[in-house]
């Protein structure tokens, strides 16, 4: 994972990343917590962050299978590798709060910029481009990439699904990075990453679940993505 | 198709549009006569449309199946159901010259607005917001609509495919109009139309066209989308 690979080598082999810490960052929030199950569930070591490491703690012990509990700073701090689960609406002032502790290490966004109304879902654009591309540019030391955008957090907390059904698409400029992300994925069941292109298309890619969100309604589904012919 | 439906009918219950025809604007080119080609081999009757008659019945001969050719405006003309392929350089003029013509009829567009440099494809955001706006802002006595983005024109082609394992995301703000095309789409072997929000959120579908191309170059593939639980 500490040197860039060669671009020819087969995108399916994948670095092993079962002894990464993975921090996650509004942890407490549905998305987060989602998450958090499914990764400890596979058996990965997690620590899920909050504004508050009370609020943070309980969650974790909510969750069990060992995931604990710390504010946002201490989560970043002792973890290998961090997802962002925030709203977008304090996306960029916790980011820009945990430059340092975030400095060398995989980020991976997963915030979907969105307005909502009347008649549903639209898609707001960062002024940087996406919320992945805000999270580069206010960590300029870490390794940015974007995932996780289309799970449904009802199927991701439900402990009777036993398998979530999508492909996850991994975005970002540095092949270990998106491959460390991707193999992370692929630890939960049913789950798969597919490298989906550098983070100048992470927008379309957040925003998709304004149209995923279409589809839940029209066919009372929790609908997800499968890229076929991969 | 003439009245609107109630929001809460079954999402399954699709008209019968075998009997429309179906023009192709950009009849011609790589994606549209790969469009033709399966709809014509579905039992549609189509005809392609170029700004060359010659060119387009040339291109109709060449796909035979009965499809048949005439220019830009003919096309328009005597099709039911009008689908708009050409490059997106070329979208607005076309639309423009083309508003009498359209009036009254369903229009799918499926132009997808990208750039590419030497990092690959990414987006262009139209001012409408999105090609399929541009559309709808250029053809207001039209019913627009927005669905067939990301198909392989090579797999289109292809006789040799049976079958194209792919959910086409259908857009557009009046349900009788996104009905019919999911209808015609389910014709086509293999696909399915899906409804998947509206016109305002085209620009994430169009743009995701980027992120398929940096699929295909790293798995090298033809990928395409399939929405699950659906």
């Amino acid at each position: 994972m500490t040197t860039s690979a060669s671009p020819s080598r087969s995108p399916y082999d994948l670095p092993d990343v079962s002894e990464l810490v993975v921090g996650v960052l509004g942890g407490t929030g549905p998305q987060g917590r989602g998450l958090a199950y499914r990764l400890a569930r596979a058996g990965q070591r997690v620590v899920i962050g909050s504004r508050s490491a009370e609020r943070a703690e309980q969650a974790a012990a909510e969750i069990g299978l060992g995931v604990r509990g710390a504010d946002n700073a201490a989560t970043a701090a002792q973890s290998d590798l961090v997802i962002v689960a925030v709203p977008w609406e304090g996306h960029a002032e916790l980011l820009t709060a945990l430059r340092a502790e975030l400095a060398g290490k995989i980020v991976v966004d997963c915030v979907n910029p969105l307005g909502f109304d009347k008649q549903g879902a639209y898609a707001l654009k960062p002024e940087e481009g996406s919320a992945a591309q805000q999270a580069a540019a206010l960590l300029p030391e870490s390794r940015v990439t974007a995932a996780f955008h289309h799970l449904s957090a009802v199927l991701l907390q439900d402990p009777e699904v036993d398998e979530i059904d999508i492909d996850v698409f991994v975005l970002g400029d540095e092949r270990a990075a998106t491959d460390a992300v991707q193999a992370l994925t692929n630890r939960m069941s049913g789950m798969r990453g597919v490298f989906a292109g550098r983070l100048r298309n992470a927008h379309q890619v957040e925003s998709l679940v304004a149209n995923l969100i279409s589809v839940n309604r029209r066919y009372k589904a929790h609908a997800g993505l499968r890229i076929t012919d991969v």
